[in-house]
């Protein structure tokens, strides 16, 4: 019911290849049932397709070796960090040795004066943040799960700071890759701009593991601002509380976060989390700046929100407050999967000019209400970023199908407004069909010539991103 | 006496392809010794070397159709624009055909509400700030020349906002490329984020017109400020000025400009430009924000020069005498030519992190202090980023040899501390000697890969930013 794109078989391991990596990795090699299956799915609604082999590697040697050892035999190789792909990233479609990072976790360097950490691939975003609690200094970006920074580079992540922070392809400096080949290139420089030839930092942040295997990746940090405020905003209707976001960011008003519910999410979330927000469309905002700073973005913001509709702001002061708001944020996925006990999710992610947010949240919406299925809608507004999350009944080839027309008039909604098909998850194995229509088929093709390129084997997590021509 | 590396013969147009380009462009094709010898030198301290032919475009698909004989004949293809390179990036080392791209100068659209502005790439920065002032809206990005879009786009310029607004990298969202066979390819989005496949747009900013022509470039803008305020502040010394800009970037002072003028370059300004600033090191600043903010900004860092000797601020009230300051900033090349009268200059730009910025300009100006030529320092210090101008008689080999001596052991001392050989003006001929230093034969390496995969009959732009092998 969820056919996965596949051009070619599965490519076996040959048995001298398993034999070499049993006999280099120990027990940090493994054929077990459980531990293929364990690897062979994330949080995408694909059943899993489970690897040959897993390895766990300790540190960048490790992986261009078993690299060396994959193209030799021309062996797909999956990189695995904490699983968390909303888009089946490390199905094991054609086969082949997951490569697990999950204990690279090392954070190497942390320069204070510079703001900026160099971490091993496995470092959790919530990891390298409590590990930097003594600096007075923040790693901003944070999608739901706490995912590892190797895979967040890989799939070019955001979150809800990133329209004042920006995103995984502003804040990574530095990145340790391994090529196919197996040779370790070391890309970029921490000084704050270069113009230094080609950005191979910018070419493998976002590539998914089909260019390289992001080893250490170095990132900007940020000082933790002087004061920080959140409030929650309630509106009449979801078109009020979009709108008001539409001018906040048109005015520059710097607003750290500023996040969309729509009624449902909101329902959902009081369940799910134990709060008490008015139950209707509302917005969640933080501003970071200067005691003053602070105080004038939330007035500018108000009277923005007055204008429609928007209720009272209620503020979170204390910091216990804001945690317990924007964890609640955090978690949307997982409490809009309890509005329906047992279902399965498929999400969607298209971002779009800030100027066709309105109409665009509006049209899928009114598209939605006519589904059988429920949905919530929560966005990173900011960035004119916004998700649907489908709530499917997993025996039924039906509403699978009908989610995926809906968000085929979603994606084709966005493409012609400018937008594209994925803010901040990635292409994975759900969004190949989208290539074409998004990039057009000269730039698709320059895409294939650079994965032809770096990876002529085509052992990096192959039948991902790039469509079979 | 400037030998310009050169790995392989000029290649020469056939008769027929000559012909082909004359019929198809009539006196917008030139073979006049005037006309090539124009296109055939930028501000780089190298003397001219003439491409074959000029063809003068009017689109994209011109574009194409000269890429497409060149590519047929293997002959060269040099984009040209306002010939404002610093480092040779126009000169035909091989011979071919210079590509003048600068009757491309339409803006052909801006789009208020989401802040972009799609121009053809021979538009110039101020030509779009002209065009944008009804809009309420500007460009930030501000190379000392005015040089155009596309030119900046290959170049991954910056300037003097980039502190606060950053670089060509973050600011252009899609570009429309002619690659080396012809072909017309849209890369990127107007939304704001987007992980949709390799991030072609960053691959072909900074590639310098050896990966593809840029022919539109879309870039964001911004809103201008409620509020702008500038300042000069004296210091006694280089190092106090230094280690005031390095406590307010760590601080995280949302400065929009930052600017160092050593002694030297503040005398050649006064006379230049006919100004009467205080004769010692200072720092020119820029705040941006609400009238509040701004007075804020200016307190914080007013607070932190005074620990470092800062002399009273002195400031800028009115927009005609911010203006003459920041005319006068750009024009500090042209100032420092003045201080001997009939020389060159050679530039330097390395960018370091900005821990390193005091040790790398203290330890930069001793050495410069033994040369036997006067030398200005001037920088965009809040990106750890600064330019040495070195006044160099035209005729004295010793004097050049020296010069390229010292910007060597500049560059050292830059890759050493974490930085890079060029913050802003590009790698053209002058710096591939530092390619593999900075970015080791792996990363080197995969550059090769990239540039014979895009451009397999090395016509683009051949014999810059990737040193023979």
């Amino acid at each position: 019911m969820n056919a996965i794109p596949q051009s070619e078989a599965v490519r076996r391991a040959p048995e001298a290849m398993l034999a070499a990596l049993r006999d280099r990795f120990g027990d940090r090699f493994s054929v077990a049932e459980a531990v293929r299956l364990q690897h062979g799915r994330d949080e995408s609604p694909y059943p899993p397709m489970p690897p040959e082999a897993v390895v766990h590697v300790l540190d960048t040697p490790e992986i261009a070796w078993v690299a060396q050892l994959c193209n030799q035999y021309h062996v797909p190789l999956i990189p695995y960090g904490a699983g968390s792909s909303l888009e089946g990233h490390v199905l094991a479609v054609h086969g082949g040795i997951c490569l697990n990072v999950s204990k690279m976790n090392h954070v190497l360097a942390v320069n204070t004066d510079d703001m900026t950490a160099t971490v091993q691939a496995g470092v959790t975003r919530k990891q390298l943040n409590e590990e930097l609690k003594s600096t007075g200094l923040f790693f901003p970006v944070d999608p739901g799960a706490d995912a590892t920074l190797g895979g967040m580079s890989a799939t070019r992540a955001s979150g809800t700071n990133a329209v004042r922070y920006g995103t995984m392809r502003e804040n990574v400096l530095e990145l340790k890759v391994v090529t196919a080949d197996g040779r370790i290139v070391h890309t970029g420089t921490r000084a704050s701009k270069s113009s230094a030839g080609y950005d191979l930092t910018r070419l493998f942040v976002g590539s998914e593991g089909t260019l390289g295997i992001i080893a250490e990746v170095t990132v900007r940090l940020y000082p933790q601002p002087e004061a920080v405020s959140a409030a929650v905003c309630n509106f009449p209707t979801l078109e009020d509380a979009v709108q008001s976001v539409i001018e906040v960011i048109q005015m520059g008003i710097p607003v750290a976060r500023v996040e969309f519910m729509d009624l449902a999410a909101v329902r959902a979330t009081n369940a799910y989390s134990k709060l008490q927000l008015r139950e209707s469309p509302l917005l969640l905002f933080e501003f970071h700046g200067s005691p003053q700073g602070v105080q004038e973005q939330a007035q500018a913001m108000q009277q923005i929100t007055a204008q429609h509709g928007g209720m009272d702001f209620e503020w979170a002061e204390r910091p216990e407050d804001r945690s317990r708001l924007w964890t609640a944020r955090h978690h949307a996925l997982f409490a809009g999967l309890q509005l329906r006990p047992g279902c399965r999710a498929s999400t969607t992610d298209v971002c779009v000019p800030i100027s066709q947010l309105a109409h665009c949240v509006s049209e899928t919406a009114r598209d939605l209400d006519r589904a059988s299925f429920p949905y919530t809608i929560v966005g990173h507004v900011g960035d004119g970023n916004f998700h649907v999350l489908m709530l499917l009944d997993p025996d039924s080839a039906s509403e699978w199908d009908e989610s995926q027309q809906l968000n085929r008039r979603l994606v084709a909604r966005a493409l012609e407004h400018g937008g594209t098909c994925t803010g901040e998850h990635g292409i994975g194995l759900h969004k190949m069909e989208f290539m074409q229509a998004e990039h057009g088929p000269e730039a698709l093709a320059l895409m294939r010539t650079l994965k032809h390129a770096f990876d002529p084997h085509n052992i990096l997590n192959p039948g991902k991103v790039i469509p079979a021509a």
